[in-house]
């Protein structure tokens, strides 16, 4: 009886999955795209110690990296980056994305353009979305959270990080873009390296921000589709030496 | 004496201008576009009675239109909508733009892609920076606005809307476009008509939404460069028709 009642569940689940996949493609009707389902992570509580001092600096217009206190470790170890976890767990950067996958079962994703499809937008914040995207021979990150920057007023917030250095991360252009009700709203900006702090980059506002009711209008029954594209950003780097 | 005075300060102020537009034309390399230096416009206070409606429904991911309280008068009356400013004014639609001229001295630009270039980002809110633009047969208003949407946070919100009806409006696309320090912000709508309020606009976050961290990173100097592109909107018509 269980087995049957396991088995009726996965099928409901694979409906469900199919219909979000559907509603993916009717926003993202570029052929080609691989849509993923991404359902949100909760987190009883942020890990305070992490990045306080990053938190500190909101509204500054400065973003201070926040490893500066990796350094009592060893330089080459990179504290688990998985936003909304309290995770203990360190390590070198090689082994960052297996850590993410098997311990925080964070998805992982193939192609240079994809489209990430948040699930269950109204649950209340802290809420976060996060997947991996493979792409061009390097891992990133893509974090979606829903936050009460100030009190009663949740936002949304996304933006990608590379699982490497800042030197690498240097060398890319991540798009993010959300199209409906015709309304447009890109982002493109340098990933920021996983070695920096995913908390301070969004208290810092610089990454794609909206407030609930924008997000509302671009979603489409409590999902919200993020189409996302990385780029080499050889241009960049050329203006830089400039 | 005074002639000379003045004089000076006239060359003074040409100087500053051709600095603010090579400036302008740094960020924004596109041959050809017309780029228009904007000064803020300071305000007392807010026109309270014009729009209180529409203020309440902030956040509620509605937008309601706010010209109801205009069919006590003719329908075919506009009030003075000129953001900041608390105008008696009100009058037919035809006339709206030679009163913002005349009575307000907002600058009126030519050209499907402009440059607005707003000075003083640092200027504490409420501040609005305003400019009429002429483009595809119709008038524009662009209006970009500091203002503490949360106490003690201001943010930058900028919309346009278009000086004529709604069904008019809807043939349209604006776009609104951000480029430096490698990161691009891009906005893209129908333009509401001048008919709806800019303040419901704005206090429901439906436009393009900056906090001043943000805005810092895209400014140079203590001035913002927005590319301004307005098309007409087949595209959405075919798709609301769908």
């Amino acid at each position: 009886m269980l087995f049957f009642t396991q088995c009726f569940g996965a099928v409901l689940d694979l409906i469900h999955l199919r219909f979000q996949h559907y509603k993916a493609k009717r926003v993202f009707s570029a052929a080609g795209q691989l849509v993923c389902v991404v359902n949100p992570t909760h987190s009883l509580k942020y890990a305070p110690t992490r990045c306080a001092a990053a938190q500190a600096s909101t509204e500054q217009g400065i973003i201070p990296p926040c490893h500066h206190h990796e350094a009592v470790h060893d330089p080459q170890l990179v504290p688990c980056t998985c936003p909304l976890f309290s995770c203990p767990w360190e390590g070198h950067l090689e082994v960052v994305v297996s850590h993410l996958r098997q311990t925080h079962r964070i998805n992982i994703l193939q192609g240079a353009e994809i489209v990430f499809l948040a699930t269950d937008m109204h649950l209340p914040a802290p809420t976060d979305w996060i997947i991996m995207h493979s792409c061009l021979g390097h891992q990133f990150l893509l974090v979606l959270r829903k936050q009460e920057k100030y009190e009663g007023h949740p936002q949304f917030f996304a933006t990608m990080m590379l699982i490497g250095t800042p030197t690498q991360a240097d060398n890319f252009t991540y798009r993010l873009e959300l199209n409906r009700n015709q309304r447009r709203l890109k982002w493109e900006a340098t990933p920021r390296s996983i070695l920096e702090c995913v908390d301070s980059v969004i208290s810092d506002g610089d990454c794609l921000v909206m407030n609930t009711s924008l997000a509302q209008l671009f979603s489409d029954n409590g999902s919200l589709a993020i189409g996302i594209a990385i780029t080499t950003s050889k241009v960049h780097n050329s203006e830089a030496e400039m």
